[in-house]
């Protein structure tokens, strides 16, 4: 089967950025100033990369209808306020994000940061609509210090140390690929998959998160700024793949992790065609 | 019926500290420091006064056992955090709470950032224990943008700003009285209160939680800083009902607002006195 994968990425972003506008609190509400910032980071451009997953993985397994939504939206929050609080001067201090100047530039230290925490609140709310205490439950646990939050708590100790393999691991495995790990297995925990299932788009999940962060470090040193939207060069004294091993050594580990993912997605015969080009999508991209 | 509230006090915060040593993950488990940095921030001599309203409530309406136990917990964790945030140099920049360094002078601003959203994360991992999709949902909009976040993007706004007794207790039913309700509600409902018990105790909560604020604003300007723990007269720039309308009338209007909160709890009769005491404690103590 093939699949024009710019016209599913395209449909899906659509549906995802329309239940996002209907879950945010209106600007027009009080107090405003919130809203606005809100709005800004969820709506400057990203590519719901986590909500189309969990969409995926939702019916590759047999989902139907619109169940996965607020999950899939609740996810993308929760990517919106990590990225909000990484980007504080106090964190990696970047001034610009998808091409535009970040939370703080705009709206000033103090509301970027209660910005971040609305989202993460809003997160639960929005996620309460799936009415799944298992799902919430995987998702508070992976956001916590033993998944996403761990990740940035390493991330922030090795700035500027040396670090082994391992512990760039660490940092990649928690920091980014927790986060896509979770969006799977909750699209899959809510298409009531199998457990066989649950495993094979667990490990998928898991080699596919580690190859996303290994690609983003990639582009980071070879992309260009126009197409990211943020300033490149900026991982030199972070722990990254490319620092640790060099480029092509990185590519092809990337490359080998994709293989390996959708080697997990052969219980789904055929019908894992979309998982398939999903995880070529992530280290092809060019931004 | 007459209570030794000290004593009172004493056994629910034993209580409640035994159960949030077991909720916190523990300083030796990887990675280290958040785990540090969130349990300097929770054992830094809170009273726990919002998880001892909601297990009083609980009781109250006929609660049993210690189920209410994890929804206290996570009520003082959401604190916590809150706190953490708010001591930040872009926000409040706060030194001392509660008598020590606040958390980012000890871990510095990124950690702080990171500490405050994994108590955040933790909270709703707590809360899940309970079971309840309800009262998540509760503590969800309570702390969101209609909530606690609310209020502090107003007082944050209302920095050095000329503002109106409106906007005060905008802020202050947003800011400190939505967590206070929240507890005594969360209690409730866990409980199963009546649905006339549950708007009498949020009535109840509404008015203590302002009293709180009111009595915290009168204590920045003639409490001890040795008892209160941290830098009075800090919030001479802050909108507060002592600076609006002077000292004197300010304690008044916290008496009356405790008076007319004890007056909610006729519903239950002599059963009420516990939650009166409470009441009286809020505008009566020294820190």
């Amino acid at each position: 089967m093939r699949l024009d994968l710019k016209d599913y990425l395209e449909r899906k972003r659509k549906i995802v950025d329309q239940a996002l506008d209907k879950y945010l609190p209106k600007e027009k509400d009080e107090p405003k100033i919130i809203h606005k910032a809100m709005r800004y980071s969820v709506f400057a451009g990203g590519k719901r990369l986590r909500p189309i997953l969990s969409m995926a993985s939702f019916e590759l397994v047999g989902g139907k209808g619109n169940s996965i939504l607020p999950v899939a939206c609740a996810l993308e929050l929760i990517h919106a306020y990590s990225l909000i609080h990484d980007d504080l001067p106090c964190m990696d201090d970047d001034d610009l994000r998808r091409g535009k100047p970040t939370s703080h530039k705009v709206f000033g230290e103090g509301m970027a940061v209660l910005a971040g925490d609305a989202l993460h609140a809003l997160a639960f709310e929005v996620l309460l609509r799936a009415k799944r205490l298992d799902v919430i439950s995987e998702v508070a646990n992976a956001i916590g210090t033993q998944g996403m939050i761990g990740g940035q708590v390493a991330d922030l100790e090795a700035e500027g140390e040396k670090v082994s393999l391992s512990q760039v691991n660490f940092i990649h495995t928690h920091k980014t690929a927790a986060l896509i790990k979770l969006s799977i297995r909750a699209g899959a925990l809510l298409g009531e998959a199998s457990s066989e299932e649950l495993d094979a788009l667990s490990r998928y999940g898991e080699k596919i998160g580690l190859a996303f962060q290994i690609t983003d470090d990639i582009l980071d040193v070879v992309g260009k700024e126009k197409i990211i939207g943020k300033k490149t060069g900026k991982n030199q004294n972070k722990a990254t793949y490319p620092k640790i091993m060099g480029l092509e050594k990185s590519k092809r580990i990337a490359k080998k992790l994709v293989e390996e993912a959708k080697e997990k997605l052969e219980v789904f015969g055929d019908n894992g065609f979309i998982l398939k080009e999903l995880a070529d999508f992530i280290v092809n991209r060019a931004n």
